[in-house]
Protein backbone atom coordinates (compact mmCIF):
# COMPACT_ATOMS: atom_id res chain seq x y z
CA UNK A 1 0.00 0.00 0.00
CA UNK A 2 1.53 3.03 -1.31
CA UNK A 3 0.46 6.92 -0.09
CA UNK A 4 -1.74 7.28 -2.93
CA UNK A 5 -3.67 4.31 -1.64
CA UNK A 6 -3.55 5.56 1.70
CA UNK A 7 -4.99 9.00 0.53
CA UNK A 8 -7.64 7.34 -0.74
CA UNK A 9 -9.10 5.23 2.11
CA UNK A 10 -8.96 9.02 3.62
CA UNK A 11 -10.62 11.04 0.92
CA UNK A 12 -13.70 7.79 1.22
CA UNK A 13 -13.81 8.34 4.93
CA UNK A 14 -13.87 11.92 4.98
CA UNK A 15 -16.99 10.89 2.25
CA UNK A 16 -18.84 8.50 4.81
CA UNK A 17 -18.16 11.29 7.03
CA UNK A 18 -19.98 13.92 5.23
CA UNK A 19 -22.67 11.99 4.11
CA UNK A 20 -23.87 11.82 7.70
CA UNK A 21 -23.18 14.86 9.05
CA UNK A 22 -25.54 16.05 6.25
CA UNK A 23 -28.29 13.99 6.86
CA UNK A 24 -28.46 14.75 10.91
CA UNK A 25 -28.42 18.25 10.30
CA UNK A 26 -30.84 17.68 8.43
CA UNK A 27 -29.59 19.51 5.61
CA UNK A 28 -31.29 17.14 2.88
CA UNK A 29 -31.05 19.85 -0.05
CA UNK A 30 -27.38 18.95 -0.46
CA UNK A 31 -27.58 14.99 0.23
CA UNK A 32 -28.19 14.20 -3.68
CA UNK A 33 -25.10 16.25 -4.28
CA UNK A 34 -23.47 12.97 -2.99
CA UNK A 35 -24.82 10.80 -6.06
CA UNK A 36 -23.61 10.77 -9.53
CA UNK A 37 -26.34 12.07 -11.90
CA UNK A 38 -27.07 8.80 -12.56
CA UNK A 39 -27.06 7.08 -9.62
CA UNK A 40 -29.06 3.94 -8.13
CA UNK A 41 -30.30 4.43 -4.66
CA UNK A 42 -32.62 1.84 -2.68
CA UNK A 43 -33.56 1.61 1.10
CA UNK A 44 -34.27 -2.36 1.59
CA UNK A 45 -34.79 -4.97 4.28
CA UNK A 46 -31.92 -7.70 4.37
CA UNK A 47 -34.59 -9.99 3.83
CA UNK A 48 -35.87 -8.76 0.27
CA UNK A 49 -32.26 -8.14 -0.74
CA UNK A 50 -31.29 -11.57 -0.13
CA UNK A 51 -34.02 -13.12 -1.63
CA UNK A 52 -32.99 -10.52 -5.17
CA UNK A 53 -36.50 -9.06 -4.77
CA UNK A 54 -36.31 -5.40 -6.24
CA UNK A 55 -38.74 -4.13 -3.75
CA UNK A 56 -37.69 -1.14 -1.64
CA UNK A 57 -38.99 1.73 0.68
CA UNK A 58 -37.03 3.89 -1.43
CA UNK A 59 -36.33 3.21 -4.97
CA UNK A 60 -34.35 5.95 -7.20
CA UNK A 61 -32.57 5.75 -10.55
CA UNK A 62 -30.93 9.08 -10.73
CA UNK A 63 -29.95 12.19 -9.17
CA UNK A 64 -33.31 13.98 -10.24
CA UNK A 65 -35.29 11.44 -8.39
CA UNK A 66 -32.96 11.68 -4.98
CA UNK A 67 -33.91 15.63 -5.09
CA UNK A 68 -37.63 14.97 -6.06
CA UNK A 69 -37.87 12.63 -2.56
CA UNK A 70 -36.75 15.59 -1.01
CA UNK A 71 -39.10 18.06 -2.13
CA UNK A 72 -41.72 15.65 -1.16
CA UNK A 73 -40.31 15.05 2.50
CA UNK A 74 -40.39 18.68 2.95
CA UNK A 75 -44.07 19.36 1.81
CA UNK A 76 -45.56 16.33 3.62
CA UNK A 77 -42.97 17.60 6.61
CA UNK A 78 -43.84 14.93 8.63
CA UNK A 79 -40.62 13.88 9.99
CA UNK A 80 -39.75 17.23 11.98
CA UNK A 81 -40.15 16.40 15.21
CA UNK A 82 -37.78 13.82 15.50
CA UNK A 83 -33.97 14.22 15.10
CA UNK A 84 -31.65 11.09 13.85
CA UNK A 85 -27.88 10.09 15.15
CA UNK A 86 -26.25 8.10 12.89
CA UNK A 87 -23.05 6.24 13.06
CA UNK A 88 -21.05 4.18 11.07
CA UNK A 89 -18.33 2.02 11.52
CA UNK A 90 -16.58 -1.20 9.16
CA UNK A 91 -16.01 0.61 6.17
CA UNK A 92 -14.34 -2.25 3.95
CA UNK A 93 -13.06 -1.71 -0.07
CA UNK A 94 -14.69 -4.82 -1.67
CA UNK A 95 -13.71 -4.69 -4.76
CA UNK A 96 -11.98 -1.97 -7.30
CA UNK A 97 -12.04 -1.82 -11.15
CA UNK A 98 -10.35 1.56 -11.97
CA UNK A 99 -11.79 4.21 -9.75
CA UNK A 100 -14.75 2.69 -9.75
CA UNK A 101 -14.96 0.73 -5.97
CA UNK A 102 -17.53 -1.52 -4.20
CA UNK A 103 -17.41 -0.47 -0.38
CA UNK A 104 -19.17 -2.61 2.36
CA UNK A 105 -20.13 -0.36 5.87
CA UNK A 106 -21.98 -1.22 9.13
CA UNK A 107 -24.71 1.72 10.05
CA UNK A 108 -26.88 2.10 13.40
CA UNK A 109 -29.28 5.16 13.06
CA UNK A 110 -30.95 6.31 16.97
CA UNK A 111 -33.80 8.31 16.27
CA UNK A 112 -34.43 10.95 19.17
CA UNK A 113 -38.34 11.78 19.61
CA UNK A 114 -39.16 15.37 21.08
CA UNK A 115 -40.18 13.91 24.51
CA UNK A 116 -36.50 12.43 24.98
CA UNK A 117 -36.85 8.92 24.38
CA UNK A 118 -33.91 7.50 22.06
CA UNK A 119 -34.58 4.20 20.20
CA UNK A 120 -32.96 2.14 17.51
CA UNK A 121 -33.94 3.38 14.20
CA UNK A 122 -32.92 1.11 12.36
CA UNK A 123 -29.30 -1.05 11.61
CA UNK A 124 -27.83 -2.55 8.81
CA UNK A 125 -25.12 -2.49 6.23
CA UNK A 126 -24.30 -0.12 3.36
CA UNK A 127 -23.83 -1.68 -0.16
CA UNK A 128 -21.95 1.18 -2.06
CA UNK A 129 -20.23 1.71 -5.22
CA UNK A 130 -18.38 4.87 -5.74
CA UNK A 131 -17.08 6.62 -8.63
CA UNK A 132 -14.10 9.21 -8.74
CA UNK A 133 -15.92 12.90 -9.42
CA UNK A 134 -12.28 15.64 -9.27
CA UNK A 135 -11.02 15.56 -6.18
CA UNK A 136 -13.87 13.58 -4.36
CA UNK A 137 -15.96 10.73 -4.37
CA UNK A 138 -19.78 10.04 -5.18
CA UNK A 139 -22.07 7.37 -4.69
CA UNK A 140 -22.84 5.60 -8.21
CA UNK A 141 -25.05 2.79 -6.58
CA UNK A 142 -25.90 2.87 -2.46
CA UNK A 143 -28.23 0.32 -1.16
CA UNK A 144 -29.14 0.38 2.24
CA UNK A 145 -29.75 -3.17 3.60
CA UNK A 146 -31.92 -3.09 7.01
CA UNK A 147 -31.82 -5.83 9.30
CA UNK A 148 -35.26 -5.69 10.41
CA UNK A 149 -37.83 -5.80 7.73
CA UNK A 150 -40.40 -4.14 9.78
CA UNK A 151 -39.91 -0.35 8.66
CA UNK A 152 -41.93 2.74 9.61
CA UNK A 153 -43.32 3.65 5.91
CA UNK A 154 -44.73 6.65 6.91
CA UNK A 155 -40.97 8.08 7.65
CA UNK A 156 -39.47 7.08 4.61
CA UNK A 157 -36.29 9.39 5.41
CA UNK A 158 -32.66 9.15 3.66
CA UNK A 159 -30.31 6.68 5.22
CA UNK B 1 -2.84 15.43 0.53
CA UNK B 2 0.56 14.18 1.17
CA UNK B 3 2.17 12.93 4.02
CA UNK B 4 1.69 15.40 7.05
CA UNK B 5 -2.24 15.57 6.66
CA UNK B 6 -2.06 12.00 6.74
CA UNK B 7 -0.18 11.60 9.48
CA UNK B 8 -2.07 14.67 10.88
CA UNK B 9 -5.45 13.18 10.84
CA UNK B 10 -4.06 9.54 12.62
CA UNK B 11 -3.42 11.87 15.58
CA UNK B 12 -6.64 13.07 15.82
CA UNK B 13 -8.46 9.28 15.05
CA UNK B 14 -5.93 8.74 18.07
CA UNK B 15 -7.03 11.91 20.10
CA UNK B 16 -10.85 10.82 19.56
CA UNK B 17 -9.84 7.24 21.08
CA UNK B 18 -8.30 7.85 23.61
CA UNK B 19 -10.72 10.21 25.20
CA UNK B 20 -13.05 7.76 24.85
CA UNK B 21 -11.10 5.20 26.27
CA UNK B 22 -10.23 7.02 29.43
CA UNK B 23 -13.65 7.45 30.05
CA UNK B 24 -15.04 4.05 29.76
CA UNK B 25 -12.35 3.02 31.82
CA UNK B 26 -13.58 5.06 34.35
CA UNK B 27 -9.99 6.81 34.30
CA UNK B 28 -11.35 10.83 34.79
CA UNK B 29 -8.93 11.78 36.94
CA UNK B 30 -6.83 12.51 33.96
CA UNK B 31 -9.76 13.42 31.60
CA UNK B 32 -8.86 17.38 31.75
CA UNK B 33 -5.72 16.48 30.65
CA UNK B 34 -7.23 16.11 27.18
CA UNK B 35 -7.95 19.86 27.22
CA UNK B 36 -5.51 23.54 27.11
CA UNK B 37 -5.62 24.89 30.20
CA UNK B 38 -7.68 27.79 29.33
CA UNK B 39 -9.94 25.05 27.04
CA UNK B 40 -14.11 25.39 26.86
CA UNK B 41 -16.27 22.52 27.79
CA UNK B 42 -19.87 22.42 27.64
CA UNK B 43 -22.58 19.77 27.54
CA UNK B 44 -25.81 20.90 26.37
CA UNK B 45 -28.68 20.11 24.10
CA UNK B 46 -29.22 20.44 20.23
CA UNK B 47 -32.59 22.88 21.11
CA UNK B 48 -30.74 24.88 23.12
CA UNK B 49 -27.41 24.86 21.38
CA UNK B 50 -29.43 25.58 18.22
CA UNK B 51 -31.20 28.41 20.02
CA UNK B 52 -28.01 30.19 20.64
CA UNK B 53 -28.92 29.71 24.45
CA UNK B 54 -25.33 29.67 26.99
CA UNK B 55 -27.07 27.09 29.80
CA UNK B 56 -25.63 23.93 30.00
CA UNK B 57 -25.81 20.59 32.00
CA UNK B 58 -22.00 21.28 32.48
CA UNK B 59 -20.37 24.30 31.46
CA UNK B 60 -16.23 24.76 32.09
CA UNK B 61 -14.16 27.47 30.81
CA UNK B 62 -11.03 26.26 31.86
CA UNK B 63 -8.69 22.64 32.58
CA UNK B 64 -8.89 23.59 36.63
CA UNK B 65 -12.75 23.46 36.32
CA UNK B 66 -12.89 20.33 34.97
CA UNK B 67 -10.71 19.00 37.41
CA UNK B 68 -12.90 20.58 40.36
CA UNK B 69 -15.92 18.44 38.39
CA UNK B 70 -13.96 15.34 38.85
CA UNK B 71 -13.34 15.90 42.04
CA UNK B 72 -17.18 16.53 42.96
CA UNK B 73 -18.03 13.56 41.06
CA UNK B 74 -15.68 10.82 42.99
CA UNK B 75 -17.24 12.56 46.42
CA UNK B 76 -20.61 12.40 45.39
CA UNK B 77 -19.68 8.96 44.03
CA UNK B 78 -23.33 8.49 42.60
CA UNK B 79 -22.55 7.37 39.40
CA UNK B 80 -20.45 4.15 40.42
CA UNK B 81 -23.10 1.67 40.10
CA UNK B 82 -23.22 2.03 36.49
CA UNK B 83 -21.18 1.59 33.39
CA UNK B 84 -21.14 3.82 30.29
CA UNK B 85 -19.73 3.18 26.48
CA UNK B 86 -18.68 5.47 23.84
CA UNK B 87 -18.88 4.92 20.08
CA UNK B 88 -17.71 7.66 17.90
CA UNK B 89 -18.05 8.20 14.36
CA UNK B 90 -17.90 10.19 11.11
CA UNK B 91 -15.03 12.21 12.29
CA UNK B 92 -14.80 15.54 10.07
CA UNK B 93 -12.62 18.38 10.07
CA UNK B 94 -14.66 21.23 9.19
CA UNK B 95 -12.29 24.48 9.32
CA UNK B 96 -8.69 25.01 9.78
CA UNK B 97 -6.41 28.06 10.60
CA UNK B 98 -2.69 27.34 11.30
CA UNK B 99 -2.80 24.60 13.91
CA UNK B 100 -6.07 25.23 14.92
CA UNK B 101 -8.82 23.00 13.86
CA UNK B 102 -12.37 22.86 14.26
CA UNK B 103 -14.32 19.55 13.48
CA UNK B 104 -17.23 17.39 13.92
CA UNK B 105 -18.46 13.64 15.36
CA UNK B 106 -20.98 11.68 16.23
CA UNK B 107 -21.21 9.81 19.67
CA UNK B 108 -23.61 7.64 20.76
CA UNK B 109 -23.04 6.54 24.56
CA UNK B 110 -24.58 3.27 26.36
CA UNK B 111 -25.36 2.73 29.72
CA UNK B 112 -25.22 -0.01 31.36
CA UNK B 113 -26.86 -0.86 34.87
CA UNK B 114 -25.56 -3.28 37.15
CA UNK B 115 -28.71 -5.52 36.42
CA UNK B 116 -27.30 -5.98 33.02
CA UNK B 117 -29.82 -3.44 31.79
CA UNK B 118 -28.66 -1.56 28.30
CA UNK B 119 -30.04 1.72 27.04
CA UNK B 120 -29.04 4.57 25.58
CA UNK B 121 -27.89 6.83 27.22
CA UNK B 122 -27.06 9.80 24.94
CA UNK B 123 -26.81 10.37 21.48
CA UNK B 124 -25.20 13.57 19.36
CA UNK B 125 -22.59 15.20 17.87
CA UNK B 126 -19.24 16.98 19.39
CA UNK B 127 -18.38 20.22 18.02
CA UNK B 128 -14.93 20.53 18.40
CA UNK B 129 -11.45 23.07 18.21
CA UNK B 130 -8.29 21.20 18.74
CA UNK B 131 -4.74 22.87 18.82
CA UNK B 132 -1.62 20.53 18.39
CA UNK B 133 0.42 21.08 21.64
CA UNK B 134 4.05 19.49 21.20
CA UNK B 135 3.01 16.14 19.36
CA UNK B 136 0.06 15.60 20.14
CA UNK B 137 -3.55 18.01 20.40
CA UNK B 138 -5.44 18.81 22.73
CA UNK B 139 -9.04 20.66 22.69
CA UNK B 140 -8.97 24.14 22.98
CA UNK B 141 -13.22 23.42 22.73
CA UNK B 142 -15.14 20.68 22.99
CA UNK B 143 -19.07 21.19 22.98
CA UNK B 144 -21.35 18.17 23.76
CA UNK B 145 -24.54 18.72 21.89
CA UNK B 146 -26.83 16.25 22.86
CA UNK B 147 -29.71 15.05 20.39
CA UNK B 148 -32.51 14.79 23.48
CA UNK B 149 -33.28 17.67 25.83
CA UNK B 150 -34.17 15.68 28.71
CA UNK B 151 -30.73 14.78 30.20
CA UNK B 152 -30.68 12.76 33.60
CA UNK B 153 -29.52 15.91 35.31
CA UNK B 154 -28.20 13.78 38.69
CA UNK B 155 -25.92 11.67 36.18
CA UNK B 156 -23.50 14.95 35.05
CA UNK B 157 -20.55 12.84 34.29
CA UNK B 158 -18.56 14.27 31.44
CA UNK B 159 -19.28 12.68 27.30
CA UNK C 1 5.06 8.77 12.26
CA UNK C 2 6.11 7.42 9.05
CA UNK C 3 4.15 6.24 6.11
CA UNK C 4 4.97 2.38 6.87
CA UNK C 5 3.20 3.45 10.59
CA UNK C 6 0.48 4.87 8.61
CA UNK C 7 -0.32 1.89 7.11
CA UNK C 8 -0.22 -0.47 9.15
CA UNK C 9 -2.48 1.56 10.46
CA UNK C 10 -4.80 1.22 8.04
CA UNK C 11 -4.18 -2.86 7.85
CA UNK C 12 -5.35 -3.15 11.30
CA UNK C 13 -8.57 -0.78 10.38
CA UNK C 14 -8.75 -3.20 7.46
CA UNK C 15 -8.58 -6.31 10.11
CA UNK C 16 -10.72 -5.09 12.42
CA UNK C 17 -13.35 -4.10 9.45
CA UNK C 18 -13.28 -7.38 8.24
CA UNK C 19 -14.38 -9.47 11.30
CA UNK C 20 -17.11 -7.98 11.24
CA UNK C 21 -18.16 -8.00 8.30
CA UNK C 22 -17.38 -11.95 8.69
CA UNK C 23 -20.11 -12.17 12.08
CA UNK C 24 -22.67 -9.78 10.32
CA UNK C 25 -23.25 -11.86 7.22
CA UNK C 26 -22.97 -14.67 9.20
CA UNK C 27 -20.34 -16.54 7.67
CA UNK C 28 -18.89 -17.67 10.66
CA UNK C 29 -17.14 -20.54 8.98
CA UNK C 30 -14.03 -18.30 8.25
CA UNK C 31 -14.49 -16.86 11.58
CA UNK C 32 -10.98 -18.73 13.07
CA UNK C 33 -9.54 -17.67 9.78
CA UNK C 34 -8.90 -14.03 12.07
CA UNK C 35 -6.81 -16.09 14.52
CA UNK C 36 -3.80 -17.55 15.13
CA UNK C 37 -3.44 -21.07 15.30
CA UNK C 38 -2.84 -20.98 19.32
CA UNK C 39 -5.17 -17.98 19.76
CA UNK C 40 -6.31 -17.26 22.59
CA UNK C 41 -9.99 -15.63 22.34
CA UNK C 42 -12.62 -15.29 25.35
CA UNK C 43 -16.05 -13.73 26.13
CA UNK C 44 -15.99 -12.62 29.61
CA UNK C 45 -17.54 -9.68 31.86
CA UNK C 46 -16.36 -6.70 32.32
CA UNK C 47 -16.78 -7.56 36.26
CA UNK C 48 -14.84 -11.31 35.80
CA UNK C 49 -12.63 -9.18 33.27
CA UNK C 50 -11.33 -7.21 36.12
CA UNK C 51 -11.66 -9.60 39.00
CA UNK C 52 -9.35 -11.80 37.45
CA UNK C 53 -11.66 -14.29 36.81
CA UNK C 54 -10.71 -16.74 34.09
CA UNK C 55 -14.53 -17.51 33.61
CA UNK C 56 -15.89 -17.00 30.20
CA UNK C 57 -18.99 -17.31 28.07
CA UNK C 58 -16.72 -18.69 25.01
CA UNK C 59 -13.17 -20.06 26.40
CA UNK C 60 -10.98 -21.06 23.81
CA UNK C 61 -6.94 -21.59 22.95
CA UNK C 62 -6.59 -22.51 19.57
CA UNK C 63 -8.02 -21.50 16.14
CA UNK C 64 -9.17 -25.37 16.38
CA UNK C 65 -11.44 -25.34 19.30
CA UNK C 66 -13.29 -21.85 17.23
CA UNK C 67 -14.13 -24.18 14.46
CA UNK C 68 -15.01 -26.60 17.38
CA UNK C 69 -17.62 -24.08 18.46
CA UNK C 70 -19.05 -23.19 15.15
CA UNK C 71 -20.09 -26.73 14.06
CA UNK C 72 -21.68 -27.14 17.23
CA UNK C 73 -23.48 -23.62 16.84
CA UNK C 74 -23.92 -25.04 13.21
CA UNK C 75 -25.62 -28.00 14.67
CA UNK C 76 -27.78 -26.54 17.61
CA UNK C 77 -29.17 -24.18 14.84
CA UNK C 78 -30.35 -21.86 17.60
CA UNK C 79 -29.56 -18.67 16.66
CA UNK C 80 -30.68 -18.42 13.31
CA UNK C 81 -33.84 -16.58 13.83
CA UNK C 82 -31.99 -13.26 14.66
CA UNK C 83 -29.39 -11.15 13.16
CA UNK C 84 -26.36 -9.43 14.64
CA UNK C 85 -24.84 -5.55 13.55
CA UNK C 86 -21.55 -4.48 15.31
CA UNK C 87 -20.21 -1.30 15.61
CA UNK C 88 -16.69 -0.58 16.08
CA UNK C 89 -14.91 2.31 17.26
CA UNK C 90 -12.28 3.99 18.73
CA UNK C 91 -9.25 1.29 17.83
CA UNK C 92 -6.19 2.20 19.75
CA UNK C 93 -2.86 1.06 20.04
CA UNK C 94 -1.50 0.52 23.67
CA UNK C 95 1.44 -1.58 23.31
CA UNK C 96 3.95 -2.63 20.74
CA UNK C 97 7.00 -5.36 20.78
CA UNK C 98 8.07 -6.17 17.47
CA UNK C 99 5.64 -7.05 14.96
CA UNK C 100 3.10 -7.93 18.41
CA UNK C 101 0.69 -4.94 19.24
CA UNK C 102 -1.85 -4.66 21.96
CA UNK C 103 -5.29 -2.97 21.14
CA UNK C 104 -7.99 -1.67 22.56
CA UNK C 105 -11.33 -1.12 20.43
CA UNK C 106 -15.39 -0.68 21.55
CA UNK C 107 -18.06 -2.44 20.25
CA UNK C 108 -22.05 -2.23 20.19
CA UNK C 109 -23.88 -5.55 19.25
CA UNK C 110 -27.16 -4.77 18.09
CA UNK C 111 -29.75 -7.98 17.64
CA UNK C 112 -32.35 -7.92 15.53
CA UNK C 113 -35.38 -10.41 15.77
CA UNK C 114 -37.48 -11.40 13.26
CA UNK C 115 -40.14 -9.78 13.72
CA UNK C 116 -38.15 -6.69 13.74
CA UNK C 117 -37.04 -5.91 17.22
CA UNK C 118 -34.13 -4.27 17.86
CA UNK C 119 -32.41 -4.13 21.22
CA UNK C 120 -28.72 -3.64 22.26
CA UNK C 121 -27.42 -7.10 22.32
CA UNK C 122 -23.92 -6.49 24.04
CA UNK C 123 -21.74 -3.74 24.50
CA UNK C 124 -17.94 -2.98 25.65
CA UNK C 125 -14.40 -3.83 24.92
CA UNK C 126 -12.28 -5.69 22.70
CA UNK C 127 -9.00 -6.26 24.44
CA UNK C 128 -6.44 -7.82 21.57
CA UNK C 129 -2.83 -8.73 20.85
CA UNK C 130 -2.41 -9.10 16.84
CA UNK C 131 0.65 -10.47 15.41
CA UNK C 132 1.71 -10.13 11.87
CA UNK C 133 0.79 -12.70 9.39
CA UNK C 134 2.46 -12.73 5.99
CA UNK C 135 0.63 -8.88 4.66
CA UNK C 136 -2.24 -9.32 6.80
CA UNK C 137 -2.81 -9.48 10.63
CA UNK C 138 -4.57 -12.28 13.04
CA UNK C 139 -5.44 -11.97 16.71
CA UNK C 140 -3.39 -13.60 18.51
CA UNK C 141 -5.55 -12.78 21.55
CA UNK C 142 -8.71 -10.99 21.75
CA UNK C 143 -10.55 -11.09 24.86
CA UNK C 144 -14.30 -9.75 24.48
CA UNK C 145 -15.01 -7.67 27.91
CA UNK C 146 -18.96 -7.07 28.16
CA UNK C 147 -20.04 -4.56 30.34
CA UNK C 148 -23.62 -6.57 30.85
CA UNK C 149 -22.48 -8.92 33.48
CA UNK C 150 -25.91 -10.58 32.40
CA UNK C 151 -24.95 -12.57 29.30
CA UNK C 152 -27.98 -14.87 27.54
CA UNK C 153 -25.68 -18.45 27.75
CA UNK C 154 -28.03 -19.60 25.42
CA UNK C 155 -27.07 -17.45 22.42
CA UNK C 156 -22.93 -18.14 22.88
CA UNK C 157 -22.12 -16.61 19.44
CA UNK C 158 -19.05 -15.27 18.64
CA UNK C 159 -18.38 -11.42 19.09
Amino acid sequence: MDLAAVVRRFELDQLYADYVHCLDADELERWPDFFTEDCFYRITSAENYEAGLPLGLIYATSRNMLKDRISALRQANIYEPQRYRHLVSSIKIVGEVAEILDLVANFLVVRIMQDGEMTIFGAGCYVDQVRRDGDSWKFARRIVVLDSRQIDTLLAIPI
